[in-house]
This record gives C-alpha cells, structure tokens and sequence, in this order.
C-alpha cells in the first residue's frame, strides 16, 4: 500500500552518529533520479557530504540549528537552470521521493529550507557549486534516535476538496 | 519495495472514458495532504473537475492538446499564498503524492502545467479560485489506455552524485 509510505514518510531532525553507507545513498539518489522533471529536463544533480567541517559550514550558513550538522550525510539536490524548465518544482519532486526511500530504509531526514539569496550564495560558495545552479534545500539524512508517528485517516481533510468549483 | 512504486511512476496523456469514482479521487487526495508542506502550513487545497464543458474550457486556457478534456477528471491543486511559506514547492509535493497513488489505484496522470501569468489568470477565472492562491499545474487523471514502461536500474546515472564537492 503506498499510502503506508506516504503516511509514514514525516520529518526527523534527531540523528545518531553512524554513518550511512555510499551504497545507501545511491539508493536513495536513485529513488530521486526516478521523479519526474518538467519537459523531461532530468537536469537535477546531487552533492552528499559528509566531511563534519562542510556540514558546519553548511549549518552556520544557514542559521540552522545543530540538526544539520549532526546528520552523518547531507544531500543537496542542485538543478542546472540552463538545461531545467522548472527548477523549483525538480528539485521539490526529487526530494519528496528521496523522502520516501528514506523512511523505507529505515533512516531519517528532514528538508532544511535554502532561503534565496544569501543562504543560497553561501551554500554555493562551499560546496563549489555554480551560479546558474539552483539549490531550495538541504536534506540531512541519518539513522534516527525517534520514530515520529505516522499520518493517520483523522488528518485527511474533505473539506479541503472542491467539487467542480472553488 | 518503495522503488517500484517510484519507478512505475509515469506520465500517462491516454485516457478511457470510464469515469473515476469520487471515493477513488478521494483517496488520491487524502495522499497529496500527506506529503509534507513548508513550515507544515498546510495551505494546499484541491479543485476537482469532472464537467466537461469545464475540462475543456481549461484545455484552451492552457493551449493544451486535447488528453487535458479526455481525461474524466481534472485535479487542480490550489495553494493559498496568504498562508504558505513555500508554495511552489507545496504543490509539487502534493503533486508527486498523487501521482504516486493514481499509479498505485491502476489508474494514470500527467503534470500539466499550468505557466504565469496569462494560463494561471484563466483557470483561476474559470474555477472561480481568488488571485492571491496560486496553482501551479492540472492533473488530468483517468483509466490509461496504455501502459508506460516503468523506469529501469539503467536510467540511474551515478555520475549525477557529487562526494563532498560539486
């Protein structure tokens, strides 16, 4: 049943030290190279960090507390804007699906904003990464130390759908 | 396996006529407000089309070719700016929530989109949807007359992963 992924995929922002596999992460990079991109661009790449004086930098760069820096692996999706026809909506598609591989595997993560433009030109500056480059966020991954509960029925909504007209 | 969802996720433009119970939309629905949302705002709302004089008013809006009108049922995800943080991004997430449940239900869909600001101004007219919400993209969603290929191991390109730098 996928609603039991997509119900179970939630945010966690507290990580155990140990590290995550390379073979893991192809996993999950692959479960991102899978979403869709607008006109079939694929123009998303990846940077996975793991270096602890990058992930404080990345931290410290964007005011984050220290979640960011504890998770043994960060994932940047980066999307060249000369090739993509939607940057934003790549990049968000591509971690909704890394989200979802994540909490398959049993490990955590959360989106970490990437608030244009100083956050952004900051992140580019350490990691080398172009100007024509966007990035919207930055996704700690790790083992987690909690399992948050898992979305329920009781949060579904029908109000929020309109039949025919707003 | 969460992969073979994510790869048996495709754009479907080819759809039968059968109409799509509301108890099916429903369901889809109930996974786009699963995914996650920015600062969990949750400020993404649904418009659900099945009129066809309206599917096909909002087919010329969009210039669009004709599987926009075919589809049974359009579903067009509607974010309020005057409460989301992120709404761009909301609207993919929810978008890749629901293709992965149609997928799941047997059923197909595409993303299409929907451009700034003359398209958005249309279906905005025509769905009655105030200015300050914004909407990104239509989902035409049916009973696929075909069945796409699901994406394979060889799509994975592990040269699009950067260790540590760009």
């Amino acid at each position: 049943m996928i609603l039991d992924a997509l119900s179970c995929r939630r945010s966690c922002r507290s990580f155990k030290p140990d590290p995550v596999s390379h073979a893991l992460i192809e996993e999950i990079i692959k479960a991102a190279q899978f979403a869709p991109t607008a006109h079939n661009r694929r123009a998303v790449e990846f940077v996975v960090v793991t270096d602890p004086k990058v992930r404080q930098a990345i931290q410290s760069a964007l005011v984050a507390q220290d979640f960011v820096a504890r998770a043994p692996v960060l994932i940047v999706p980066v999307s060249d804007t000369k090739i993509a026809s939607k940057p934003t909506e790549d990049l968000a598609l591509a971690t909704e699906n890394i989200w979802l591989q994540v909490t398959h595997l049993k490990l955590g993560c959360v989106w970490k904003h990437v608030h244009a433009e100083k956050e952004l030109s900051a992140v580019r500056a350490i990691l080398g990464i172009p100007e024509h480059c966007l990035i919207i966020n930055v996704i700690p991954v790790g083992y987690p130390t909690e399992k948050p509960a898992p979305h329920t029925d009781a949060e579904f909504d029908p109000k929020r759908i309109h039949r025919e007209k707003w």
